[in-house]
């Protein structure tokens, strides 16, 4: 009994990394799809994100019926209730990709994105890959230092995102308001979703140390 | 020890509720700050926010232990895992207020909100504060039947918010891209604010019925 609970909970964290690097696609294609306007793609998120929701599901199911039938001691309720929680962050990171590729697909045949803002939305597409990437490595080592690393690396984000509204309040500004909406919003989901890798890899930090951090991920 | 076990458990809904009601003060706090560009209301809910935080910290802890030291049949599992979920919607909120008052403040002496949108922001508000206070009762109550409602009610935030971009995307938009971005951000606060409770109410519904809403709120 007490064997394949151990197993469980492997497949468990096992589960998370597999969410992860779904969502890593995710976001890999939304940005594709809303740099090239390709409205096949996005629809390919849209439709993808029922699969993230389920995988959400699954875990959270799993976690449940541990919790009812194996009463955990306390290391391994930790454990469960962890990834409770970070498949919270996950599940919302994949609307993120959702909302991104929605915009593409409202502005099609359109570009959302304008040339001028171009080169920061590609760079929020790579930092963001780059996040999900390394908090689905932390998730399956636990490596803290890596997890804390996640902070600074979020930086990169919150300054592509400082650098999106300088170019939109510029004098030289072409685009408009409509334009200026969607960048306004799609910046935001790009930050958020770099929030929430950071909130994963805080998860992490607080199983293997028990330290708190401020406990949610909150950028004005 | 049952008998206090169930005391702890009557106690943390209680909590719960009290942390509604906290964030309902603040969302009110906020509109005010915004439409009055009230700087002193702003600071007011930034530094409450912390508060608000330290309650969920709090829930969270007494939940945890309560998994650990009482092994939950499967029913009180369910009570104290959504307690748990829904502390960090509410905190979501506070945040979400938060973020409101720091708007007011950046743009202060200014009005953040032009006059135009002024009415939109002040029907958000009113719906931002009735969602918030219904939230709270269906925690206390567990009403199946007003839970339910919230779906419907939130409604009224998203024609709200269609709203402001018509009103940002007519020909007639006299305040540039600066308010724009602005308003887009704070449109979206607030719908966030709503999707928030309304998340809140599906927990309630899950808890007394067993039934399972699209677990994410997530509009796009």
């Amino acid at each position: 009994m007490r064997d394949s609970y151990r197993e469980e909970l492997d497949d468990i964290n096992a589960c998370l990394v597999g969410m992860a690097n779904a969502v890593g696609s995710a976001m890999s294609t939304a940005t594709t799809a809303l740099l090239d306007a390709d409205v096949a793609l996005a629809d390919l998120v849209i439709a993808g994100d029922e699969q993230i929701d389920a995988m959400r599901e699954n875990i959270e199911q799993r976690c449940f019926t541990l919790l009812a039938r194996q009463q955990p001691v306390a290391g391994d309720l930790r454990v469960i209730t962890t990834a409770m929680r970070m498949v919270s962050d996950l599940e919302r990171m994949g609307d993120l990709c959702e909302h991104i590729s929605k915009v593409a697909r409202m502005r099609f045949p359109e570009h959302a994105v304008p040339q001028e803002v171009r080169p920061a939305f590609l760079e929020a597409g790579h930092v963001a890959e780059m996040l999900i990437a390394k908090a689905g490595t932390v998730i399956a080592t636990r490596d803290v230092e890596a997890a804390r690393e996640l902070e600074t690396d979020d930086d990169a984000m919150d300054a592509i995102h400082r650098e999106l509204f300088r170019e939109l309040l510029s004098d030289k500004w072409p685009h408009g308001v409509e334009t200026a909406i969607d960048i306004t919003l799609l910046g935001r989901y790009y930050e958020r979703f770099g929030d929430h890798a950071v909130g994963v890899a805080r998860r992490v930090v607080y199983l293997v140390t028990g330290e708190r951090h401020v406990p949610e991920v909150s950028h004005p």
